[in-house]
């Protein structure tokens, strides 16, 4: 895989190095781009220079940019004397409001006004703590991966409502795609953005199907891993619905829509309630498969067969 | 990749030459199974040939069973003279409840007791049919593939209430494995089964969030295909769950399903409505993404990399 990143951006800060923003960090290093890295929590540095270890061989195996550098990252206490060099902020703080409001007050006053600042949150869009960027509101935004950014390639870019369209959102685009990655614009902010949207609507009917007695959830896993997601994997939804369609979207939803929709009226009816007692039924059910299977064997197999998957993906001029 | 039919059944009827009975045709063949074929309709015959020689390829490429043969099927204009040798009959006629009755009448009548009667369909559960068979009900269940079934493994095995799930069932699914199928049980009969209502699930709200403006359908789709559909072709969402919750569903849970339930509701209240002034809306919206695609060329480079996927996956011992 061949992939250049924006010449523009040299220099990444990182703040906070939990699981999305360690995973972050290896990203731009593969890609050759220089990191300053800061988190307060204690052992926070460490930890990051363990998971960057782990992770390096795979970053290797997907191929590394020319400059690449396991060590071209440095922890920092404090960005203060930093602004001058560093060209794009990527934000994985913790997820409370004030916290983001005095964080962006500070990075707004700070950062240089060219510089892009984007949040790594689903769960707090930045309307809700841009107010207290007094300078350069409109290059707030938000970049959020699907997890571990260094593998997924998703990031659903998401911008306020006075966040610059023009030339600020095309620029996030551009530098997250000249990682590899693969953005998405999000025209609104809405609770949960799309991925975790699409997958709640389906995990809320998996609960159901199983609580309910209909499957096991072990059949439930296979009925997705030997159907849909092989499907989806490959093509979105649209593009399958066009197909089925015989190159008619419209065809298809006419001919199949209404059974779509008489489904997703029966699935309204038995909800599921994520009550605790419900939750506590569902668990007694599931858990039995999760005990026999051994998750990190499981994973390991999977990362193998998931990069030799996107590696393929890559390389197709169609696929997306 | 090796697979091993079972020994008891060699000869299958297929009742029906449409997409998916010519499908299971093919699979039929290339598991080295003999196929009787029947379809009344004006050229099926000749379609069904057709077929046959433009999927041969593929199958030869998964791999064929010892004694596979292309040719290894007769098509006959009436299964009256064949019932001594049929082992197993796959049923993929017209969906209409009366042709059921009649049809399942006479195959229960003339089929050996031992003989399963399968129906593809989806639309018509087997209770609303099965009273027409007054010999050995307990033989009929319902085997849906997802299409097209000689190359998507799901096949869902739906019994009604007085299917024999002693041997029957059972007989069934390991029928349906050793031709490298992966059939899931579903205990009750409810309406869409499993692939078709969490498919449903994820395009409704699909179709809300085009709909709404949220997402173009181009993003939606890439959002699908670099994120959620990259895990699920590899890891079911229990599993996965699992994985998340650090080897703990009920922590996952927990923790994480307020969240997804609170978006569940909130595509609640924006429900795609699927009436004809909608569908016509989001077909404008979606049509010119449709029309800028070479769907055929796309198709193609999808079923070389979802072969690819699918032989990787079944070299692997964990992957489902």
């Amino acid at each position: 895989m061949t992939i250049t990143t924006k010449k523009d951006i040299k220099t990444v800060a990182i703040i906070g190095t939990g699981v999305i923003g360690a995973s972050w960090t290896a990203l731009f290093l593969a890609r050759g781009l220089k990191v300053l890295v800061t988190d307060p929590a204690p052992n926070a540095e460490k930890s990051l220079e363990t998971y960057l270890n782990a992770q390096w061989p795979t970053l290797t195996q997907i191929g590394l940019n020319e400059g690449a550098s396991l060590t071209n990252y440095t922890f920092v206490d404090s960005l203060d004397n930093h602004f001058d060099e560093i060209d794009f902020i990527q934000e994985n703080g913790p997820e409370r409001l004030e916290f983001k409001r005095s964080l962006f007050a500070y990075l707004d006053e700070k950062a240089r006004p060219e510089v892009i600042i984007a949040s790594s949150s689903s769960g707090i869009p930045s309307s809700e703590y841009v107010s207290a960027c007094r300078h350069h509101p409109e290059r707030v935004l938000v970049g959020h991966p699907f997890n571990p950014p260094h593998l997924i390639p998703l990031v659903e870019v998401v911008p306020h409502t006075t966040t610059d369209r023009e030339t600020v959102v095309p620029r996030a685009m551009d530098f997250y795609k000249s990682l590899g990655k693969k953005p998405v614009l999000i025209q609104k902010e809405i609770p949960g953005f799309i991925a975790n949207r699409l997958q709640a609507a389906l995990l809320m009917e998996a609960y159901s199907l199983v609580s309910r007695g209909v499957i096991s959830a072990a059949d439930l896993d296979t009925t997705v891993t030997s159907s849909l997601g092989l499907r989806w994997a490959l093509n979105g939804p649209y593009a399958l619905n066009a197909m089925a369609g015989g190159g008619s979207f419209q065809h298809f939803l006419e001919h199949l829509g209404p059974a779509a929709k008489s489904w997703h009226d029966d699935m309204h009816k038995h909800t599921f309630s994520m009550s605790p007692e419900a939750i506590q039924d569902l668990t007694r059910t599931v858990e039995p498969m999760v005990q026999a299977t051994d998750l990190d064997a499981l994973q390991k197999e999977r990362d193998d067969v998931l990069l030799k998957l996107m590696d393929m993906k890559s390389k197709s001029s169609l696929l997306k």
